[in-house]
């Protein structure tokens, strides 16, 4: 399901990301986002429960995926490998919505209330993620460190991919990430 | 200097603590704090911007001692261990002040947007540090995932110095924690 789906829902994200990026965040209220998506307030109200969450529609989605990859990983996979496989594995999720999630994290970073709730987003998905490691038998603090370390890792690997420098590959991001990662904590 | 620090600003932060842990923070006035302080609800803006800065009112200070020491590093230190050294520079300035600290993060925990402030601080410290290691000549995505990296082992170590279940010495939380990153990262 991509960024760019048809129907109401599809409208609304549309239209608030460019209404967002014409007059700012603060500027623009449900009814306009409503109005330029061709429907009423009332059915934004249905879909987002308010303005920001326009933007964070997919977070629990992704956050589920991920605590499911980490729970069918085979028992004695390291931590990090799990962690790393279970970012990999959100590809598919991604894929195709390079340009929406670049216009999207413009609009992000004009927008500090918005950074907040990104943050907060990811505080979310590291705790899921610290519990998803618990529930295999990781103690702590190991469970937090994978956790927060994934969530780095995803961080730097999707500011990478939007960029798209190096590969435009998400999956590959990752690994390179991981990569990094590793020599910046090997011995001297 | 610690947290019970005499003098209006101290006996600020004590008095919002206190109301916190009472009442709730949604439920405490600027004017309450400044009351229950013996002084006027002017001295207290005066001292702060809003209700939850006086929970966040060394944040600045810390940064600034971080990325000092980051500078101040030889420069062939390596990112990981340059910002390690640095987060255990951090040991004198939390001396002392564990018990407070443990009541500001029950604080903290109990409110979202005490949360969402938090985060953002770290957020920004994070930033601070990854424009430290670029001035050092560090690239990217190195130099945000050395950042990253780096609030991360904060993070960890700091709860585990606030639970004090190990040790109750700052630096050697942040150690332990730098330890088990490396163990975590370390190949199969």
């Amino acid at each position: 399901m991509g960024r760019w789906e048809p129907g109401a829902r599809g409208r609304l994200i549309r239209s608030a990301l460019e209404l967002y990026a014409e007059r700012g965040f603060e500027q623009t209220t449900a009814g306009e986002i409503a109005q330029r998506a061709g429907v009423t307030e009332r059915t934004f109200f249905r879909y987002f429960s308010d303005k920001r969450e326009v933007l964070f529609d997919r977070s629990s989605d992704l956050q589920t995926l991920v605590v499911d990859a980490i729970e069918a990983a085979p028992p004695a996979m390291r931590p990090i490998d799990t962690v790393g496989t279970a970012m990999e594995g959100l590809a598919p999720f991604f894929s195709g919505d390079r340009e929406f999630a670049r216009h999207r994290a413009a609009v992000i970073g004009a927008n500090p209330s918005l950074q907040e709730r990104e943050l907060l987003k990811f505080s979310t998905l590291a705790s899921a993620i610290a519990d998803a490691f618990r529930r295999r038998g990781v103690g702590d603090p190991a469970a937090g460190l994978a956790a927060e370390t994934g969530v780095t890792i995803f961080k730097i690997a999707y500011e990478s991919w939007i960029r798209g420098e190096a590969t435009s590959d998400f999956a590959e991001c990752i690994r390179e990430v991981l990569d990094q990662l590793r020599a910046l904590t090997a011995g001297a």
